[in-house]
């Protein structure tokens, strides 16, 4: 025999020792929690956890007896959901490290079946795919049925997309190496990606005459630019506006994701023109001068569904709504935050400053303005100067100096976004959104979030990420597969300057 | 090497050599299928199907890159729908089993990763846990994908449940025997689990103010006791009625199951009684009058759905839904059809014929009645006119022979309920459906169909399953389990008649 | 002093005593009515009658008090409402007769005030405001405040929809002389104007998801093509049809005036093609065929409306919706019937015959074709066997005489429609109605109504009433004032023909 | 003749000259208001005033083409709309003064009538019944026809609530003396009255569902304890609160009359129990804790439909939904401000220290805690100390004071509600409200508004209005008819108290 699945219980019950302590320490923390809504007493911690997982996660029937197996009392899944509610943040993570490890794949069965498999290879077709449906069965961790049957519970769904919040917040933060994590991880994602499959979800405009609950969440939701009070929100949902949003039946009145639009003239340039306060609220739309539809905010609301494709198909069922309402509007954009580009910015320059590199960034009449700007000695002390004026956008109080920059900082912002890369893609997270859905880098506009925070930012640069509409398809494939970016000639001349002045 | 992933092509090409020859006649029919919705022309027959085959069913990414690559068109999806929508029957046949061949899982994929899950079985966890994954998306057929985004097409969701329904037909009519049919239909059985989750579906009374053409649909669906006209319809969900379905988000106005209930003061024992056409329309209910909820018919409509529990399901939400409306009902039974009854009781009297135990069904006194009635002689001649009775509804005529045969049609009846099995659990499907559900076979009921199909199919008796609400789960669990089924004195009273009589 | 109130009293006792008769037959029924609601006994006929209405009926607040007068109990409508509506059909009359009789206005109060009028004639405006305001409260008749009431009550508004359905009724079949029911008529329809206003008025276009109880109620109430069955129906709400309703906010669920519309290439000039079984129900609709919409049927639901106009705001509520759902659609018109022009017509053969001008009618050529067809002689025998085969519809069977009598029959009909006039008006209630609301006589059709109906009325002849959206109220004008009528060429052109050949 | 109809144009020249230099003004101003829409050109002032109103104000038809005549064009009632739109208020004085007088009644017609009736009194009863209904017809004024009219265009509801505001306050503000500005109003009115009848009014539950654009105006609107932030608005429609609307369909998302109800254990006597912030709002109701329902703020959001009874209704409609909702609550009730109470007492004291009553407030004892705590002389000077006391809320920063004043200032409160009368009703309008409900005034509690508003208007004191179902019918009408205030014993004791220590 090559494998020894009689060696599991003792592996398994090594991994994520660090989880251990916490379990030690959720045992003392466990008498807190008060339980009351069964009548069985939970002594608390590993033992209530251990007590409550034996009794509520049933095992996997039989391949023979999958379909005539009745499910488990809805009681078993309220209890799941009662007693995890219950707990706090430390104990959460042990309860998900015993729940994945010790009610997952049944290894020995699988290992079983592979040699089965192997052994059948050399057999009938018929047996061989038998024994792969047997394998698909036995891959299945014991816990996916009793998630299912949670969905089935009221309120089950939502409470499955906060689990797995958890659970990638338990995997990002490092709390706890064992892979079964990434397991449960993985099933919870399989199963919330059918369950939020496009063909389930429901587009909603949202408008004024929306309800207050959905409302409410949309403004708490808006990270992009934050809405400030009513009349705020009530502009992002009047003339020339369209706030759009996918919502699920299982989560009644919850925005999953929310995608802003503004219908304008020509593409916009420039953020405060779309969120600044407008005198009155009331004015009838002028259908004619409407030719653009501009995205300036795509908000995703829900940790949980991360990897779940919902903002690509929400931009995609949008343009279809534009167009049915506006039939001859063909220009299609974002105009977009570049987060990042200033951090990035400060630490090019403090590297390049340790390289004595500055020449490579800025040319000699650049630098000499921020050198008569900062009354500064050239060379380091030029540098950082600069990297100060950056940090505390001090440069925008200069008209001159801000005319000086502007060359600099919009090439090294087209690099930025076109140049740096994170395994291959974009490194910029919105740069890659928009990439993957198939549009194209299609122009830097200077000066266009004046806000402190736009300035802080990215220097008060935007962008627009342009779809044109019969190449999306193709852009996004040559950006998965290839790693391909589309750009347009503005941001390929910036680019090429970028790279020129570099020497790259 | 104990296995030859090589010869995969060869075998499978002999697969399902019967639907070979359906192909060919395809090839000759693909000309009349008109098909003008897409550019390119499709030259029909296998060539054509595998063309589009080839087309638009993308290959699986590999596992690496299954993240990251984008979603296929959706014109592939709608290409792929509107061609089989175009296919006659045979075609479809074809197709389908085109389809399940050779867009299926990679056997040879999938057995050079049990290989290596069996290597790794020294290894460590991680590794195992991998390779486990790597596996379980090896498993995954390559159609799945394409049904995955069928389901993001308007009306596809529908689309994929009449495939199925087709599928199950194909595998029911034996008309293929290919294996990978059985595949197919195992993930779409499974997406479709998954997108009709409990979670997801939502509950809706119907009232002679829902949408017509719910209604209509309501109408065509019932099964059986069938709707004859408006002022039938009208009744149905008229006061003292209820009138539940499941919907689901994805096929609005699109009833799943349906289940009828009507409000009583004691558990019906006749059909008539609930639906028969009554003066008037417009009354109130008067809720003193109402203690039970008898559930007089389910049906479910979509074929295609076959597998996937909802009637189950629908029950217990509707009863939950009766006790927030009427808090002190504490009554509820099904007024069950025993649909078969007669046929097998005709096949019981032929077999008993021919072995000469006539005698083992009825008492003397019965068989006397018998002969009185029939003008014939003892023995084989009676039951033979016996048989002729019950297949011409003629027994009915007589109020002597009607009471004369109740005894023995009641514990007849009883027995083929409770003691005809087939594979262990109760050959009526009826019978067999909410004993699953956790229902008691509780009440057989004389005279309770006297409509000619009642009595054509079950002697004009019918059955009371009575759902005790804190035992369901608890015999649920007992009959799928250990087959056992719950019954009444009244039942399990008669059924020990039937043995003593019949010498079992 | 001129004037005598004290009078009144006798002479309103001596006002129809027809209906007189009638309560004293009520008296006897009466003991029937049972009459459980409400804890008074009711001795019933006209001691119950007066007693009820002694009750309920309050007195007119005075002038001054009326502002600070308490409504009277909802008990007060209730229980009218509910002994009307037991009431058989006789006792109604007496009732209504009481009712308006002896609870109408105070006639010496309002003579008492005219004369204060006078006398106030030569002070100032102030002092003959005031007296204006008193007499215009003065003339309110004392029951009008119960109507109100009643208004106020679930399903009040039907109620008194209902009531002056029979109060019409009672006019019009000239049940009861008495001015009082007049009074009370001229109450209600001002009361049901303002409730019926059009701003209150909902606009619902009805489809196949329309409420059941909805398509029932539209099927019911469609009188000039009925609907067949479900399949008809469902026809009516399909593609190329449009079916709307006004509705009100007080009667759910209750349409009360109905139209149907037909989007076709041209205007329609057969009605089969409209309402005939089409093949397919669920087919798109091709906009680029829809230039015209054809008001093939328009019914008013509730008797009591009458007068209440309802029609002409909803013919032209619809053109406006059909103008912002397909933006250069220009020709709208109806295909109406013609009720009455058979009739019409065998009165004027009959007439024609007794006056031996039967040559006016037709030409010689036309007779001939009659003679011959009938073997008839020329003169008051071929006369009267036109009038049979037009009785008859037997002509229709020959297509000669069909084609002899095509050219006579239209400039008979183009006469009947145009020249025939009651008070000055179109005689024929449908023209009339399209004329008041501003359409022109546009086209008559041969052979446009070939069903048994259609041949029986009208000698299969439509018509269409054309909007000419910018003439409608011009015409409208013209004719309600001038009595002026807007026909097209085709029209005028027939009936001089007709003028003509009769020497009119 | 004893009157002389041809003075009357002089007259009606010489009304209201005041508003006459209002017209010149606006004479001059009326270039300033821009006038598109129409083609025709607006020379502004008097003469535009007069050529619109002359051009949409359709004279009546005579009465026997009362219902010949077609409806006016819809541009006249949008031209009236726009153009009363583009006035500023000056204008709008003048503009219906003009509307009012030139194009009211014709009271020459009426006088005519008014003989015609005198002249019949011998006659039958059917002449007098005739010309009571052409006097009825002619005591209509003939701008009522286009205010009819302006109903039914989009808007037109709102836009006549809206001017009859404008009416009254042109009223109130006496700008303008003219009798005919009542006749409008008052016509006005009686439409609005009918259009507004409780039949057509919709009962709404506000919740954090309903739409955004109502829960903003409900909060605007409610002005008895000011809304501050959506978390405060989000209670108010929580746990244990209830927020009901009138709406109406001619007026969609604006809500009428607003009622906030809170539901507790028992009758509440502290309002900031109610409206503070709670901790949690997702949190569930127990039904066990509800008895009682407590109207903690009622209101009326149109100026345009004072007099229009809607409050009332609402409360009334209210219990009914509370009644069905929890079948076993008895207790209803206000829990209201006392607003002017504070300054009626301010007024009391400034009175009795001139009249050197002050004995005849407080009693000795009283005045000595007074003295003490403000170091005041007795008289004149503690009188003066007191009312400064009340003026500025100071007295609740002594506990001593508090408490030493409470005796008093609850027995003044009490006959400040009961005793103090306008026209023989109660002078506070909260109190008049309620008692013409039909409530009983009954229970005074101390210190139940302690925020600054609730003390400065009413040192604190809120009042319950108790509804006892099956007297506020009696109550009512005593109420008003009698004037008779329905009150408890514990303000009847608190009432005698006052009398007796005021010698009254």
């Amino acid at each position: 025999m090559i494998f020894h699945p009689a060696n599991w219980a003792f592996r398994s019950s090594v991994w994520c020792w660090r989880s251990r302590a916490v379990l030690k320490a959720a045992l003392k923390a466990s008498d807190v929690n008060g339980y009351r809504w069964y009548s069985t007493p939970i002594r608390g911690g590993v033992t209530g956890m251990e007590e409550i997982l034996a009794r509520v996660v049933a095992p996997l029937p039989t391949y023979e007896t999958r379909d005539k197996s009745p499910p488990p009392p809805e009681s078993n899944s309220l209890e799941f959901m009662h007693f995890y509610g219950s707990l706090d943040k430390e104990d959460k993570l042990g309860f998900l490290t015993k729940l994945s490890q010790d009610f997952g794949v049944d290894h020995t069965g699988v290992s079983e079946l592979a040699l089965r498999l192997l052994d059948a290879q050399l057999r009938d077709l018929v047996t061989i795919l038998q024994i792969e449906d047997r394998l698909r069965y036995g891959l299945t961790p014991r816990y996916k049925q009793l998630l299912n049957h949670i969905s089935r519970a009221e309120g089950g769904v939502k409470f499955l997309v906060d689990l797995r919040a958890d659970v990638i917040e338990i995997i990002s933060s490092k709390a706890c190496e064992a892979p079964h994590i990434r397991d449960l991880n993985g099933t919870l994602k399989s199963l919330l990606s059918e369950w939020f499959s496009v063909g389930l979800l429901r587009l909603e405009r949202i408008t004024w005459q929306s309800p207050c609950e959905i409302l409410q969440r949309i403004s708490q939701y808006e990270a992009v630019h934050p809405i400030r009070n009513w009349t705020d929100l009530k502009r992002r949902v009047g003339p020339y506006r369209r706030c759009y949003a996918f919502t699920h039946a299982a989560m009644p009145g919850e925005p999953l994701v929310v995608l802003h639009v503004a219908l304008t003239e020509d593409i916009s340039d420039n953020i405060q023109s779309i969120v600044r306060e407008l005198a009155a609220l009331d004015f009838e739309e002028d259908v004619n001068k409407i030719n653009a539809a501009i995205f300036y905010s795509i908000s995703s609301t829900q940790a949980g569904l991360q990897g779940v494709e919902l903002g690509n198909y929400l931009i995609k069922r949008v343009v279809r709504e534009l167009q049915s309402e506006f039939p001859h509007m063909a220009q299609f954009s974002s105009l977009s935050p570049i987060p990042g580009f200033s951090s990035w910015l400060q630490g090019l320059l403090s590297q390049y400053k340790k390289e004595g590199r500055g020449s490579d960034l800025l040319s000699e009449q650049e630098w000499k303005e921020v050198e008569q700007a900062t009354d500064s000695a050239p060379g380091s002390a030029a540098i950082e100067a600069l990297r100060k004026l950056i940090a505390t956008s001090e440069w925008m109080r200069s008209e001159r100096l801000t005319r000086a920059l502007e060359p600099a900082l919009m090439r090294l912002c087209a690099w930025y976004l076109y140049g740096e890369k994170r395994r291959g893609y974009a490194l910029n997270p919105v740069a890659n959104f928009h990439l993957q859905n198939g549009a194209s880098m299609w122009r830097l506009n200077w000066s266009a979030d004046t806000s402190p925070r736009g300035v802080a930012n990215s220097c008060g640069i935007m962008v627009n990420y342009r779809y044109f509409l019969n190449e999306t398809s193709k852009n996004s494939a040559l950006y998965l597969q290839n790693k391909d970016i589309a750009a347009s000639e503005q941001v390929l001349g910036l680019v090429s300057q970028f790279q020129k002045s570099s020497k790259l």
